[in-house]
């Protein structure tokens, strides 16, 4: 690792494809919080980096400095956004690496542990987001259209995607399959970033304003939807970009199956139920003005929740790197965190 | 009337109040195709006004080829936009009054009669807007928040509004009441119209992007539904701005009532369902751009229809100038229809 990490800047597409060069903890902090970066996977990934960054420079001091500043680094960026618990799990990763040090390691080379740390959570996310998408991907055989919301590409995580490394394998094996992409207000990352990712992987794609779902699933145009999680409660209560819920709702009252594709580092078994996960709330000005333009009149006051959460029983299958569970969630997540545990303790 | 109608150029607003003075039929034909002049009461009113405007040059013909020209004006208003059915009804009326003409009528007369019942169309609309907003205030007492899609006031109508008119009598009653006002995309009527209408009548209120009304509805913020409608079936299906229905259906999962404000102008009798109700595609560009500024990649593929069908079933009531209609729709829509007919020929 040098001393910078390049991100793509997400809130300058698809009109501007411009890379921040990220050199201090602030400045990554900073693209978190402002959705620099985003997406709940590529948010844990450049928080084990954003990391290694903070702490590059105490590796003069004593292996007890050097711990101590890891530990408070590691505070620091868990407070960048509430929702997405890949951030949470990603430092805590870091930190229990910094807990097992001994006093016979320096901090150079606890420093070179960390960066491989944050490169073997990138590394895995890639190897998770192929095995999200090849277990999903049966799950849209046959459909002639799949509906999705929000961002859930390689913009959101390290490899080919969430939600969309589904409909990517899906595509791959039926050409015709057509995606709804809900725009996603307030920030448009359905219009901005999937569209834009869509396009590149020449899947068939179509725009929709987020109030347009019901109609699409009326009319027969898509038999499924499947969008990403940001945190996943024990009994599979799942929180995701505001308006999913909506989507979700109307998925049930057409008998058509809802999915959440997550990789299991975004379920936080802590959690008994989805009333536990904190929903940001963002400015009012996110909803009132639209690409820097006043859609409402001066001083207008805006509800702005960036989060919203879909209970358990209106999700048919919830997609991991472990298969894709059924529910009752709180026996097939406990299983599948189980498995997954025993695999790596062999 | 003088040679031209003033009209709010809509689509300007909040940003510029901008009057449209229309002088030719082609000019108000555009008016309503471009939104300028929108809100199916509004667009009836519009029509008959439109259709005095186009006429006016023919009063030097004779009386039959002033009928025949009213007539044809009437088909040419009509092809503006094939939803609202508040544009054919308003035609029909004026068609009905050319059809009556004796051969005593001067054209000069027959004229004087289409202006008269222009203004008889518009000063029915301003006391069915007042009687709307009687009957439904009452539905919202005691409620602490609700949601409304679109704009329905004064913008939309030639009186308070439909919606509208029912939340502004409701806050009149109780002023703590707090507006839900879904931003409505693609054209934004809710941030744009509904909310600069709400600050001028000093109404609570918060805008809200299209799809937060569950999170509103599941944390208790709303506790009921309010819309118009641009046309309504035998059997109560409605049609509305589009992301009507997953308002409705949402409101249906939180067992919140969802109400209907329109009037009976706006229903359609000849059609038994909604399935007949036309519905308007509109261009791709009103989905991936906003204010010329794009908000997907070049070329991308949009869905876009401007309105959807809520069903019968999902709607608690239908609030009209006859009073607030109950399930089933198929005998009090024809009760209402009988009792005003009866009105009238009194």
């Amino acid at each position: 690792m040098g001393d910078c990490v390049r991100l793509l800047d997400q809130t300058l597409l698809p009109t501007k494809e411009e890379y921040l060069d990220i050199k201090t903890v602030d400045a990554m902090w900073e693209a978190i919080k402002e959705l620099k970066v985003r997406g709940a996977p590529a948010i844990g990934v450049a928080a084990g980096y954003g990391l290694c960054i903070g702490v590059q420079k105490f590796q003069n001091l004593s292996l007890s400095e050097f711990r101590q500043n890891t530990l408070q680094v590691a505070d620091y960026l868990s407070t960048s956004r509430p929702t997405a618990v890949n951030l949470f799990w990603a430092l805590d990763r870091m930190r229990n690496l910094a807990n097992s040090w001994s006093a016979s390691n320096s901090p150079q080379e606890a420093y070179q542990l960390l960066v491989a740390e944050a490169q073997q959570i990138e590394r895995e996310d890639i190897e998770t987001c192929n095995a999200i998408g090849e277990h999903g991907a049966s799950l849209l055989d046959g459909l002639r259209g799949v509906i999705t919301h929000c961002n859930t590409g390689a913009l959101a995580t390290a490899g080919i995607g969430t939600a969309f490394g589904v409909i990517k394998k899906a595509a791959d094996r039926n050409p015709a399959l057509q995606v709804y992409a809900d725009e996603t207000r307030p920030l448009l990352q359905g219009a901005r970033l999937t569209m834009w990712e869509l396009k590149k992987a020449g899947i068939k794609a179509k725009l929709m304003t987020d109030g347009m779902g019901a109609m699409a699933m009326k009319n027969g145009l898509a038999q499924a939807v499947i969008v990403g999680a940001d945190r996943i409660a024990a009994n599979g209560d799942s929180a995701n970009k505001i308006g999913t819920f909506m989507l979700a709702i109307a998925a049930k009252h057409f008998l058509i199956p809802f999915y959440i594709a997550a990789p299991l580092s975004t379920v936080d078994l802590t959690l008994e139920s989805g009333e536990g996960i904190p929903i940001e709330m963002r400015g009012a000005e996110e909803v009132t003005k639209f690409g820097g333009i006043a859609t409402a009149p001066e001083g207008s006051e805006a509800f702005s929740p960036a989060f919203d959460v879909t209970p358990h029983d209106l999700i048919a299958g919830i997609v991991t790197e472990a298969g894709v569970l059924r529910p009752p969630y709180e026996e097939s997540l406990q299983n599948a965190f189980q498995q997954r545990s025993h695999l790596s303790s062999k």
